[in-house]
């Protein structure tokens, strides 16, 4: 039995940037759907960006209609305050999918890099070539929504590496 | 002229349990009206804990109808896992009331103490006694819920000392 095709959204959040990009699967196939950005004001309060960033996913959501929802599982070690801001938007699209019912799935960085490039150790423009390579008709806008695209097309890979687990079991 | 009286709610931010206390200000009178914990279930995954704290933080919100907010601004700097899941709570507390509306302040765990103890170095059990003497009908459940009632005392100080000073100039 043929599976019916679904559509994936990939996250990759940043409290300034925050990178999306939709992609189809029907089967082995992966199509490029739409990609784009959701960003907040620099100058507004913590709690006014935040609104900002759900406001804008809540709006991607609701006009792009995935079944399931990937979000980049980023880590930053630099500092405290870097790491505590790179929380507040990964809540906020962690969140956002959670209150539209949909099943969020979440991905290391690493291993984004490792099924999209082959490596762990892939830098931004390697991963914005194979997103091409493998969606031939993506044009992200930004790196940050190439990133979003390789969560998406990481989870289509795992998802379905899952199913053919219970399949055989 | 005298200012109408408004209830202040204050949020102590956490992934497992987040406190919450609500108290009342008119003029320079502070009372006690209600506190609680808002909690989330540690084996759920990340996105639908944080679905839990906002339904319930939400819910709260709904129910007590506060005019402002605020948020203590704790600051962890044990590990980065850590920093980022006090993150992820924190985006929470901020987010709702901003979804709703409400003015959010921030006020930094140093200056929550300060304001309450008199010292920016005071442990849980004295901020504790202290939101006792200061709400004498307080009795709350917790230390989550005491912290979160000493933020509502701090911002009831703050926005009064800022309305002097608009006041006088």
């Amino acid at each position: 039995m043929r599976e019916p095709p679904i559509r994936i959204l990939g996250l990759d959040p940043g409290l300034r940037r925050t990178g999306w990009g939709l992609v189809g699967v029907e089967g082995t196939r992966l199509t490029y759907l739409a990609s784009g950005l959701v960003t907040s004001s620099d100058d507004l309060p913590l709690a006014e960006r935040l609104r900002e960033l759900h406001d804008g996913l809540a709006a991607t959501v609701r006009s792009h209609a995935p079944d399931e929802v990937a979000v980049e599982e980023t880590f930053v070690n630099t500092n405290a305050q870097a790491t505590l801001k790179l929380g507040h938007a990964r809540a906020v699209a962690l969140l956002v999918p959670a209150l539209a019912g949909l099943p969020v799935a979440e991905y290391a960085a690493n291993l984004v890099k490792k099924t999209v490039v082959g490596t762990g150790h892939a830098d931004k423009r390697q991963i914005q070539a194979m997103v091409r390579v493998l969606l031939p008709k993506a044009d992200p806008a930004s790196a940050d929504a190439a990133d979003a695209l390789a969560v998406a097309v990481t989870h289509a890979h795992h998802r379905r590496a899952r199913a053919l687990v219970r399949l055989a079991s």
